[in-house]
C-alpha cells in the first residue's frame, strides 16, 4: 500500500490489499492476474466519468479529436466488454468511464477505478464528473462547477454506513479546478457557467421534491418553499452522485471536479419539455468545458517539459 | 388517480398527476403523448427486473421459450432504444426491464414502470427481482427467496429523505408468492432454495464488509463479526436493491418477490473466484424458478378461464 510520499499519487487506503494474491475488479471484469493494468493504465492523467455509456463514448471521440489523437479508423473498443455494468474507453492520457444512476453505482466504479488507477501505479491524476441535472434560479443549459457537495439538508457531507455504524465523510472538491473550469468557459465565451453548490440526493423524485413521481405527498407549495431554502443555504443544482464522488476522490488524493449542465429550472417544473436537439447541445456543455481544459493542462506540461529539457541541455554551459 | 378500487390495480399515490397533460417517463424515453402505453402495455401480468441489461435480455428470449411464445425470427426489441438508462423487452404478459445497481438506480426505474402500468391500466400484474447476491452461511449457488428485506442493521425498514425529512418505509413482500416460489425449487429439483431475510446495503464494498475496497478501515474479526450478528439475526444474502423494490411494491398494489442467487459466501472470501461459467449457470437459476412459477400460474389462470367458461355454458342446464 502506498502511504503519503507525494501529493500526486493516487492511493488506497487499505491494509489487505497487499496480502491479496490477484485483485479482480468484478464490475469492469479487470484483474491484477489477467490484465497487466501498468502498461493499460499507466499513462493516464485524466479521467472522466459520467453517468451513461453513450455519453462516455461520446467523450472519447470528443476528446481525441480535440487533442488530435483520432484516428480515422478507430472505433474506440469499450475496455470494460465483457461487463455491461459499466463501459470504460481510452485515448492517450484521458479515461472516460460510466457510472449509472445514484450514489451507490458510482461507489462501486469508483472503489474499483481507484484500485486500478492505484495498481496501474498512475500520479498526477485529475478527475471529472460530468453530468445532467435540475438547476435552481438558472435558464436552462447553464453549467454549474460545484463548490460544495451537500446532502438534503443543504449540508456538506456523506454519511456512510460502515459495519451497522455510520461514518460521515467530507465532500471537500478542488477549489483551484472549479476555478480553472469557470476561466476556461470565459475563453470559450459559448455557455453560461457558475459555481455554486450542488444537492445530492437518493432518489429521483420524491428526493427531489418532484410532484410527477407515481407517489407524492406533498403540494406544490412545499415544494417551492424546500426548494427556495435550498437556494438559499447556495445550492444551485441537484443530481445524486457528487457527494460520494466527492468524498471518495479526497480520501484517495485524486484532485476532483463535478460539472453539471442544468436540464430545467426545477422552481418552474419538473418534467423535461425541450426538444432532444436542445437536450443534447446542454449535454455536450459540460464535455467541451472539461475538454478545453484537458487541452489546456496538456499544453502547459508540454510546455513545461520542453522548458525543463531546455533548462537541462542549456545546464553545463551556464 | 384510481383509488382502492380492487386489490388487484397497479396504483399511484399521487394526487398531481391527472393534472399534467403528458407524462414524459424521461429514464425509458416512453411518454403518454407520445406512446399509446395501455395497447403497448395492456397485458402486462408478470414484470420481471434485474440489474444488468443482458441478463433482462436473456430472461425475455428463456421466458418465451418456456411459454412457447417465441419467434425464431425475433430479435425482442429494446423498447427503451432511445436511452441509454435502462432497457426493456416483453413477450406477451410478460414485461423484463433493468433497473442498474443500487436503491437511486432501481427506484428511479421503479417510480415511471409503477406509473406506465398505471397509465396502461394493468391489473393483476406480479414482479419479481432476480439478482446476484453474496450468501451468509449458504453453498455458492443456492437461492434465497426474500422473508423480510433489512437494512445494515438488520431492521426491516427503509428510510427515506422527503424535503429533507427523514420518512421510514415497511419493505414486507408477499408471503404467499414467497412460498410458492420455494415450492417450484422443489417441483424443479435441480438446486437449493431458502427463504430468508435479506440485507440490502448502499455500498458493495465498505457497506457489506468486504475487505477489498480502495477503503478498508476494519479487520478481518470485525468484518467477521459483523456478518455473524447478520446470520444471527435471519440474514441469508446481501445486495442492493430489495429494500426500495420491497417499499415501493408494497405502496403501489404489486405482488412482490425477490429471487437472489448466491455467488459466493461471504463468511469464506470477498472475491468472485468461481470461473465465468459456474457464475453465469448461477445466474440462470433466479430466472429458471421465476420462469416455472409464471408458467404454474399461467396454466391454472387458463384452466379457471377454461372451467368459467364451462360453468357458464352449463348453467342454463342445470
Amino acid at each position: 500500500m502506498i502511504d503519503f510520499l507525494s501529493e500526486s499519487t493516487v492511493y488506497v487506503h487499505n491494509p489487505h490489499l497487499d496480502g491479496m494474491k490477484d485483485d479482480i475488479l468484478y464490475h469492469f471484469n479487470l484483474g491484477t492476474s489477467t490484465h497487466n493494468l501498468p502498461a493499460m493504465f499507466g499513462d493516464v492523467k485524466f479521467v472522466c466519468v459520467g453517468g451513461s455509456p453513450w455519453r462516455m463514448k461520446s467523450f472519447i471521440e470528443y476528446i481525441a479529436g480535440e487533442l488530435s489523437l483520432e484516428d480515422p479508423k478507430a472505433e474506440y473498443p469499450n475496455i470494460c466488454a465483457g461487463t455491461d455494468r459499466y463501459a470504460m474507453y481510452k485515448i492517450g492520457p484521458v479515461l472516460s468511464v460510466s457510472h449509472g444512476m445514484g450514489i451507490p453505482s458510482i461507489a462501486i466504479m469508483l472503489h474499483e477505478l481507484i484500485k486500478l488507477l492505484y495498481h496501474a501505479r498512475c500520479t498526477d491524476v485529475t478527475i471529472f464528473r460530468i453530468g445532467t441535472s435540475g438547476g435552481l434560479g438558472l435558464e436552462p443549459g447553464t453549467v454549474v462547477v460545484t463548490k460544495q457537495s451537500v446532502d438534503a439538508t443543504f449540508l456538506p457531507r456523506l454519511e456512510q454506513v460502515i459495519l451497522g455504524n455510520t461514518v460521515v465523510r467530507s465532500t471537500d472538491l478542488d477549489q483551484g479546478l472549479a476555478e480553472e473550469l469557470l476561466q476556461c468557459s470565459k475563453d470559450l465565451g459559448q455557455f453560461e457557467t457558475v459555481i455554486g453548490n450542488t444537492m445530492c440526493t437518493m432518489d429521483f423524485y420524491e428526493g427531489q421534491a418532484r410532484l410527477d413521481g407515481a407517489f407524492c405527498s406533498y403540494t406544490e407549495k412545499d415544494k417551492q418553499d424546500y426548494l427556495t431554502k435550498a437556494y438559499e443555504s447556495g445550492v444551485r443544482n441537484i443530481e445524486m452522485e457528487s457527494s460520494v464522488f466527492a468524498a471518495m476522490c479526497k480520501l484517495s488524493g485524486l484532485k476532483a471536479a463535478v460539472v453539471c449542465v442544468t436540464l430545467l429550472d426545477r422552481q418552474k417544473g419538473d418534467q423535461l419539455i425541450s426538444s432532444h436537439e436542445v437536450l443534447h447541445s446542454y449535454q455536450q456543455r459540460p464535455q467541451i468545458l472539461v475538454g478545453h481544459l484537458i487541452k489546456k493542462m496538456l499544453q502547459t506540461s508540454a510546455s513545461v517539459a520542453v522548458l525543463d529539457k531546455k533548462t537541462v541541455l542549456q545546464a553545463p554551459t551556464t
